[in-house]
């Protein structure tokens, strides 16, 4: 099958040599911006891809929601398969993807958009089909990783931290959608309609890690714990979906204590298969490009889609999850919050909450914030 | 499509019960001893099965090298899909089974057999088809892992240990093939063929945790250190191919370090992919019966076999693997084996080795117990 690629920078970059390599699979015309057409396999013109009888399949790399969703609708509707690894393109427009693929009868596949070369969205889909999910998460940030990595087990404040994810290339100039959690959270969005064929778009919660600092990390040293990034998904017996990104401070010896680096742990629960985690690298030209390339070689065997042909769009409810909470706040915040237990006094308190729901939280947190407030606050685990 | 299960133990109650729930797959007949047909749907005549033409796919969960074999053979030559948990079967025989299943244009796939719940055959597997393998391995066997992590996180000597874990019921009566390691043997050649293409028949060396006591636990653990029984499967550039399982003393920390309880962490590398680790419970009923239906539900979107078409059967060479070895042992045999360390003396000696190959290490221990000298090793990792 040959496939046509559009987007020449890292990943796109990955994608062509490996296509190159594979069995089975052949490198089509690669779509670049124009003036970049400075090699006979480059093109400007989508239309050069969808008018193009042999080109199978079409591989987004490029980021993005337009133009990747305009140029995603044309090759779907031209009977190309569609496999990418964009997230902002999935979390926005999955739902209508997977809906036009399927009348096209062509396949739809994004494996890379979740976990990178971690397999995760493809093992989900197929545990799905014989088993119930009840939950999906993880770390699924490897910038956020690496820098709370870093913070951890070499004292960088969080500055620090961030400029060497820049020169290593982990995180944009822009680091904002890594940072806040926007990143994880459109990947969770991913799973959850994976799972259980709900892509929720309202509802969301992402807190990331712009609030952490080196005193913090000190503080929860001390305290036998580290903290993660952790996105996570849940479906309640009612068929309530919740899906948030938040910190979370795991105990040291925990599996998700042992991710390192830019790694990921994305995992999902079955009611049979019991919990499963997969870790790997989440991020980076070949990782990524070989889950591009895994799902380029699923739809050679029949692999057709990842979200179920009823999928739709919908609400997530964050306010019937509940776990105590560890938080900083200036002392005389302290009565926004249920204290269960003051760990240290002084300007700034940190404190215990009783459970309270991840939507209480996350708003007291939002509202201190707008008044000028200092906050950190993560979750509580095991 | 309608399935027939072979065995009614711990398993096929799983699978069937299972089968009765899925989407797209039937429950069909059940093969039981005869006797033990005390319900409407069991059968004790396997000519029942391979003769019903609404049967599509036979799933054995036996065990067994016969007449498992007989078994897959038959539903073979019929035309029936053929999936099964039988790693003793897959090990003996899967190179025939294999060329039988492409033969007659039917699946053969073994999900459970490696890792229980865990996908790691399934993954492996898609992986090979784009990216080349480098290693595979990992800690395969939860009996020996929920030992291990007893009498290293609960002070339990070995004995004790093994007791609790039969009646848990994770050890069977005779747990031979766990504590040796050959349980995690065979499922490293598993891995390998799926890698590779190559089942390594001979040349295989596995130590198991049996020499492992108490106070090694504690000598270990004052050494920032934590066993754990790992398989091991690489190939070298000039394609030869090392499997073998052995104890490795990891740092605490370290990802292996966090695997607890009775879980399975199945790896493999991939040279564009990265490592990608697979964590979950390797055995049980029903996580291995997902494993089984997760099969299952894999042919009926066209998934057929997890072997390449010319797999063949070969040998391992474990003599271009070389590790340290921490080697507990009498003082009076020191001279065979060369010392880097002497970490603790007295009538038995705890040393570091130099660099050795692993071939030479085991055949050094097994030269050693030959004599009734008590011996513990384990490689030195990280």
């Amino acid at each position: 099958m040959k496939v046509a690629v559009l987007g020449y920078g890292t990943v796109g970059v990955g994608v062509y040599e490996m296509l190159r390599e594979a069995k089975g699979l052949e490198a089509g015309p690669v779509l670049v911006r124009p003036g970049k057409d400075n090699e006979p396999f480059k093109v400007t013109d989508m239309a050069a891809i969808t008018g193009d009888p042999s080109v199978g399949a079409v591989a987004e790399v490029m980021g993005g929601v337009e133009p990747a969703f305009s140029y995603a609708m044309a090759a779907l509707k031209a009977g190309k398969h569609f496999v990418t690894s964009n997230k902002a393109l999935v979390a926005a427009k999955g739902v209508e993807l997977n809906r036009t693929a399927r009348e096209n009868g062509v396949s739809f596949l994004f494996s890379a958009a979740c976990g990178g070369g971690v397999p995760i969205l493809h093992n989900l889909a197929r545990a799905a089909e014989t088993d119930e999910i009840l939950s999906v998460g993880g770390i699924l940030n490897g910038t956020t990783n690496y820098m709370l990595d870093q913070m951890q087990s070499k004292g960088m404040d969080y500055a620090e931290a961030l400029k060497q994810a820049q020169e290593l290339g982990y995180a944009e100039a822009d680091p904002t959608a890594d940072v806040t959690g926007l990143d994880a959270l459109r990947k969770i969005m991913l799973a959850c309609a994976v799972a259980w064929g709900v892509l929720p778009k309202s509802g969301l919660l992402n807190e990331g890690i712009d609030s952490f600092t080196a005193a913090d990390v000190n503080d929860i040293a001390a305290r036998g714990r580290v903290c993660r990034l952790v996105a996570s998904g849940k479906r309640a017996p009612d068929g309530r979906i919740s899906a948030y990104v938040e910190p979370v401070l795991v105990r040291v010896g925990d599996a998700e204590s042992a991710v390192q680096k830019n790694f990921n742990m994305a995992r999902y629960e079955g009611k049979c298969a019991g919990s499963i985690a997969l870790i790997g690298q989440g991020a980076g030209r070949y990782p990524t490009a070989s889950a591009v390339l895994r799902d380029l070689s699923g739809i050679c065997v029949g692999e057709a889609a990842m979200f179920p042909a009823d999928c739709v769009e919908g609400e997530a409810d964050n306010a019937s999850e509940s776990h105590a909470y560890y938080v900083r706040l200036p002392k005389a915040c302290a009565g926004a919050l249920p204290v269960a237990e003051v760990l240290s006094d002084g300007e700034e308190l940190r404190v215990l909450t009783k459970e309270i729901s991840v939507k209480q939280m996350h708003e007291i947190a939002s509202s201190l914030r707008a008044d000028g407030r200092a906050v950190f606050f993560a979750a509580m685990r095991g």
